[in-house]
């Protein structure tokens, strides 16, 4: 048998819980390796010589080592064509839908990952740090995610995912933020309300993999 | 011959000029459509059809239309991998190899770009369009860059490019903010004061497809 993968860092981490949702849906054997960030762990000498930007996660398969959450996934799907969900990233032999999906997949990592990704500090995680809130960023933040989705309302209209009418990694990729936004904070609504956008968020939501994530997320 | 392919927005746009960087490296003959963003063009209808962000650039190429400048520039790749630089994007036939140019152009993406493309804006931009300049916002992006430089110094320490000894996308991908930066800001020094950066900055900045598209920066 193969060697699992390593990813390190821990599954509450939006970047780790990522590329744990594109492993279960590839069907990739994987060893989570614990990095204790409140002890700083990810900020170690050692640490850094595979993420050396001190984030989680860091991913290891035989001779490559990588970090950033997005390379890792495709990544994954290239090495591991042949397994689990072939869809992913295309099936490798149409060109212009991958071009599609990495097209999306670069959407979210620019357009809907930062501002989503303040708004799960500042309202999911800042209070539970007791750190102070900032309203000012919240409200900015607010705005520009609802301009996102409303190109999201539109596209999911004309196409049942993302990159076409298949479940592809583009989707697969707001699953982290999202699923705190949806369930940990009060901008739920800003799925919900949208009815394309929540008929997509039921959908991608509710598969195993990521079901079996948000699991690992709440025995952490 | 070959009908060329299109790519929508002006020259100076930072993003335009990672996919023009692109095409000339590829040796792609391509067609430059302008859309005149202080009319308000890129938020018009049929603008909005082929970038439903109101973002430029815009790209299409026979029957795919694409949009976010560092999928566009993966697609030329892949599509036009037998002309022009063949390194660009790895050789098609080392899977690690590509991996590590798609991490550190994701690196680009997600680390440096950030709070580049706010330098640039704040210290190049908004003066011109007689903006107020945010002091804060500049003072905490520099801090954020400078963290950036020095994980990139201590990588071009051990290697000549991002992603190994060639130069790549990932290297590609840097030149649009990090030409103005060292060109229009004073904040060149962040590069230039850096040893393995100001080196690698004086390699990759004289390349003959970055002094063109520059030139077609300043006829702008
Ligand atoms: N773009 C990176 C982001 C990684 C990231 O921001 N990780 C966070 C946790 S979700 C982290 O390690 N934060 C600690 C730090 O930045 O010091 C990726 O997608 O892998
Ligand atoms: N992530 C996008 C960013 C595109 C972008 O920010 N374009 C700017 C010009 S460099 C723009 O169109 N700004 C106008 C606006 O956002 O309204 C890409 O890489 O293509």
């Amino acid at each position: 048998m193969a060697t699992p993968v390593k990813v390190y860092g821990p599954p509450v981490s939006t970047a780790v819980s990522r590329v744990l949702a594109c492993l279960l849906e590839k069907e990739v054997p994987y060893q989570l390796i614990p990095v204790n960030m409140s002890k700083g762990e990810h900020k170690m000498p050692e640490y850094l010589k595979i993420q050396p930007f001190g984030q989680v996660p860091a991913f290891e398969d035989e001779d490559i080592s990588l970090f950033e959450s997005r390379s890792i996934c495709r990544y994954i799907c290239e090495k591991y064509a042949k397994q689990g969900n072939k869809d992913l990233y295309g099936d490798g032999d149409n060109p212009l839908v991958k071009a599609s999906i990495d097209q999306w997949l670069e959407a979210e990592g620019q357009s809907f990952s930062p501002p989503s990704s303040v708004l799960v500090f500042q309202l999911a995680f800042a209070p539970r740090m007791k750190l102070k809130q900032d309203q000012g960023a919240i409200r900015q933040n607010e705005e520009k995610l609802k301009k996102v989705l409303d190109v999201y309302e539109q596209r999911l209209g004309e196409s049942q995912f993302l990159a076409g009418d298949k479940f592809t990694l583009a989707d697969l990729s707001h699953l982290p933020n999202a699923h705190y936004l949806v369930n940990a904070t009060d901008m739920g609504e800003l799925f919900t309300s949208r009815e394309n956008v929540g008929r997509w968020w039921s959908e991608i939501s509710s598969r195993d993999s990521w079901v079996k994530v948000v699991g690992m997320q709440e025995t952490a």
